[in-house]
C-alpha cells in the first residue's frame, strides 16, 4: 500500500470497522494522543479498553524522556488505564539506556545525563552509573573553578533529553564530557521534538531542542534513539513480535509519529493515523501535502489516515 | 589577491613591517585576542598603542552581546587601554539594535530580549523598550499560569544573544513572541558562535547556542547581525570611513572572525591574520586546509596570515 496524497479521514462506522479488521497491533503516542500533560483526552480509556477487548495488542511510544516506565505505570493507572502494564510503554529514556550496550558501553559503566529522573532511573534499573541529571549540586550559578567542571574520564556515554531544569552549570559540564578525548565518548539524543502542547494552548519548548543546543555547541552529531528511528521500532516489533503488515502508528506529530510509523514499513507500506488532538493542526497537514516533493520528503510525514480525536473511536463505532 | 592555500606565518620583523606598509585599519576581535575573559593577552596593550601611534585606526567588533558599548569602555579602561573610547567598540548588542528600524521597528516600541544587560542597555539607548532579559520576575521554575505568559502583543522584534542566565521559563516565554501572530515578528540573533576559551581551558557554551536553540524550537531562521554578517562589516566600514583594502581583520575564531574578513572583502579580497590565543589551534587549522573544495567553503574561513598572539607584534617589530 502507497500513502495516498491526502490522508482517509476516519469519520464513520466503517471507516473504524475497517482498522479494526486490518490492524492487530496499536501503537500510540501519548502526550497529544491519549492525553494533554495530566488531563486525559475524553474517550481514550474506552477506547484501549475497546481495542484490548478485541484482542489487539496495545503499546506506547513516547519520546518523553522524563518519566521512567515504573512512573508512566503510575500515571496510566492514576489517568484510569486499570490493567496498565510495563512492558506496554516505551519512553526514550528506556530506549537511550537500550542502546549503550550495542555502543560497547557495559552496565557498571558511568554515563553522563542532561536530563531529568526518567534516564537516571532507567540507567539505573540497567545496572549503570548515573552522573549530573538531577544531581542537585548543579542547581547554581556557573562557577568555572566549581570541582565537579573536572572531567570524569571514566565516564563512557552522554545521554541528553526532555528537561525544564537546565541551566549553564549542567549544559556546561556537559559540553565537557562532549569534547572529552576528542569528541569520542558516544552522544544520544533522546528525541528530536522541536515542541509540545502545553496548558491553555501554549506551545511549549521540547527535549529535542536541548538536544539541538548541545549538537550546535559542540559541534558534533548525536544517535537519535527517539521515534522516528527505525532501530527503535525494530526494536520494540522485536520484543512484541508484532506483525508489521499488521501494526499502526497512531501520533499527533508529522516529523516523530507519523514518519516513525513510514518509515518503519507499517501497515504493508504505510501504517499511520495522525490524530489532531496534540500539536498537529488541519493547517499544517495541508501545508503538507502542498510542499514539492524534493522538499524534506513529504511522503514520509503525510498520515495514512486522520482523525479528529482517537477518543472518539468508540463512539463511531457504536454510532 | 586571493587566500593562499597556507596562510603566511608572521614571525619576523619584516612579515609585521609588511602589515604596517599594507594596512591603515585594524579590526580585532576581543575574546581570545585582547583578553581571556578578565586576563589581559601579554603585549595586546603595547601593540595597540604603537599601531595608534603610527596613525593607524583601530576598532574591535565582538560578537559577545552581554556587555554594551559603555561597560567595554570600562573594561578596557580597567585593563590599561588608557585612551580607548566609547565608538572604538561594536558588540553585537549595538548591532542587534542597530538593525531594528530597517526591519521597520522604530523608536518607542516594545522589544522582547532573551540575553544580557547589554542588550537592554543598549534597547534603552536607542529609544527602545526592552521587556525580558535581565528581569528578575522571569528568575523561577516555569509556572504555565504566569501572567508573562500572556504575549504583550505590543511586542515588534525578539532579540536573542548571549546569557548564562536563560532558564526555562526564560525560553518558554521567548518561543511565545516567536511564535506569536504566525512567527510574523523578526527574530534577530547576536551571533553565531558555538563556544569560546573559558578560564583553566575550559571550552564553553557561547551565544550562537542559544540562538540555535531558539531557532530549532521555534522552526525559524534569523537575521544573524553578528560576525561573519557582511552588513554588519559594512556599518562599520561606512561609520568608519575606512578603505576595505587597507583594512585588516583579526580573529581567534576561523568560522566568524576570519570569514567575516573574507567574506567582507578586506586587504583587496583577503584581509584576515588568525591569531592561536584563543579558541583555533594549529590542528584546526590543519583541518580545514585539508578539507574538500565543496565543504562549507573552506576558503572563507582560512586566513591570509596567523600570528602565535598579536601581543607579540612589538617585540618581534623592535626584534
Amino acid at each position: 500500500m502507497t500513502i495516498s496524497s491526502s490522508p482517509i479521514k476516519i469519520t464513520a462506522r466503517e471507516h473504524v470497522q475497517a482498522l479494526l479488521d486490518q490492524y492487530d497491533n496499536f501503537l500510540f503516542d501519548c502526550d497529544g494522543v491519549v492525553w494533554l500533560g495530566e488531563t486525559l483526552i475524553p474517550g481514550m480509556v474506552e477506547a484501549i479498553e475497546y481495542l484490548e477487548s478485541k484482542g489487539k495488542k496495545v503499546v506506547f511510544v513516547t519520546n518523553n524522556s522524563s518519566k521512567s516506565r515504573d512512573e508512566y505505570v503510575e500515571k496510566f493507572h492514576r489517568l484510569g488505564f486499570k490493567s496498565f502494564r510495563k512492558q506496554q510503554v516505551y519512553p526514550t529514556c528506556y530506549a537511550a539506556v537500550s542502546n549503550l550496550d550495542q555502543l560497547g558501553v557495559q552496565p557498571g559503566a558511568k554515563v553522563w545525563v542532561l536530563g531529568d529522573a526518567g534516564i537516571m532511573h532507567e540507567l539505573k534499573e540497567g545496572g549503570y552509573q548515573a552522573l549530573g541529571g538531577t544531581d542537585t549540586r548543579l542547581n547554581q550559578a556557573f562557577d568555572p573553578d566549581h570541582p565537579l567542571l573536572e572531567v570524569d574520564p571514566e565516564v563512557q556515554a552522554v545521554i541528553v533529553g526532555s528537561t525544564k531544569d537546565f541551566n549553564y552549570m549542567r549544559i556546561a559540564l556537559t559540553l565537557q564530557y562532549l569534547l572529552h578525548n576528542n569528541k569520542s565518548i558516544p552522544f544520544i539524543g533522546a528525541n528530536i521534538d522541536r515542541t509540545y502542547p502545553g496548558p491553555h494552548g501554549l506551545i511549549l519548548p521540547a527535549g529535542g531542542s536541548v538536544v539541538s543546543y548541545m549538537e550546535y555547541t559542540a559541534n558534533r552529531t548525536f544517535l537519535n534513539v527517539g521515534k522516528p528511528s527505525t532501530q527503535f521500532l525494530d526494536t520494540i516489533v522485536a520484543e512484541n513480535g508484532f506483525d508489521r503488515s499488521r501494526t499502526l502508528m497512531v501520533g499527533d506529530t508529522l516529523y516523530t509519529d507519523i514518519k516513525f510509523g513510514n518509515d518503519g514499513k507499517l501497515g504493508a507500506g504505510a501504517g499511520s493515523l495522525l490524530v489532531l488532538t496534540g500539536g498537529t493542526k488541519p493547517e499544517d497537514l495541508a501545508h503538507l501535502l502542498h510542499l514539492p516533493e524534493d522538499y524534506e520528503d513529504p511522503h514520509s510525514m503525510t498520515p495514512l489516515y486522520v482523525m479528529d480525536s482517537f477518543g472518539a473511536f468508540v463512539d463511531i463505532l457504536k454510532g
